[in-house]
């Protein structure tokens, strides 16, 4: 089976952390996906996908992290073409990656009990995001 | 379906970056993949896969950022023994990772408007690249 | 076919890094999987997958990358919460990323000579931890 999904998710903009752990398994039950995997990819250049536990002190951490390693007030040159501010944000989304692809056994996410699908959204104003889950494996 | 291509790009070495997208969704469209995923993989510990906007401004800005935080002059136990010089090309091709894994649909590649997969040689010659293309899915 | 298995490795923790090649191709062998992807996926939160050239220089300077851009000595709000020394851990981990897929052809992982698969174990102690390949495609 291939089945190929939108979630649309609101973020704040700013390396908003959003868990959508919920959601991709959610998808994963309503489709009966017994044994394969998803894919997590979010289409766009200012937002990335990685795992990371979702607790407050990390969801400040691991943005924080971001911003000192690609600092929003550096000088890019993106910005002298298109001045729209974000520049950072666009490096920040190459390094982390648009994807995670997380096995499914059983019917459930294989995931870390502490450990969720996250989407960062590293662009510099609230954004409505869609995300792409994609399943493929055998069906229940 | 499963297919494996090779595409050979030339890259000058030193963080350039290729836009591989148009190679990729031309291997989609040859094999006819209606719904499925491209998995690009790039062979070798000095190279990197990525998504980013294939502009100017970024094509500067994200080889800059790894040049900031891994930098060529920096100390390296690789060199010790290899004296190759590219110490820092294997630190920063294991941080950005050596793939990437773009949904399919209707016979498309899944990405955004401003959103191109890309390959960084991070190594400090020109070099031919052998990029591998792995498609998986449905038919049309 | 879709085949899920774990292996169990024991890492020194502190940014140790395994080499799990030879495991990931043993699976492949054993499960006789002639064309497709071995994913290979580490749950929890503290560690991650890439690949790189694994030799004694690069095992000290890839981790030594990440001591230098997100340091143990650095504030995290996660300790303030749990008090368990790992909040520089958690940050590198998600920078990294849990997974990598490689491809698979005629029965062989396809990675440059000097490319290996490894584990980096971001926490502060010695872990048996347990990570996910799971193999998809076409059996010989």
């Amino acid at each position: 089976m291939w089945i190929t999904e939108r979630l649309h998710v609101q973020s704040k903009g700013d390396d908003d952390v959003l868990d959508l752990t919920g959601n991709v398994q959610d998808a994963v039950s309503r489709h009966r996906l017994r044994h394969g995997q998803a894919l997590v990819f979010v289409p766009g250049s200012t937002a990335g996908v990685t795992t990371m536990e979702f607790e407050p002190g990390l969801r400040h951490d691991v943005p924080a992290a971001f911003r000192r390693l690609i600092p929003r007030e550096a000088s890019y040159r993106h910005e002298e073409t298109w001045h729209d501010g974000n520049g950072h944000s666009h490096v920040r989304a190459s390094l982390l990656g648009p994807s995670v692809t997380v096995p499914v056994e059983d019917g459930k996410l294989v995931l870390g009990t502490w450990q969720q699908v996250v989407l960062i959204d590293f662009d510099v104003r609230p954004r409505e995001r869609e995300v792409v889950v994609q399943l493929s494996g055998e069906k229940q």
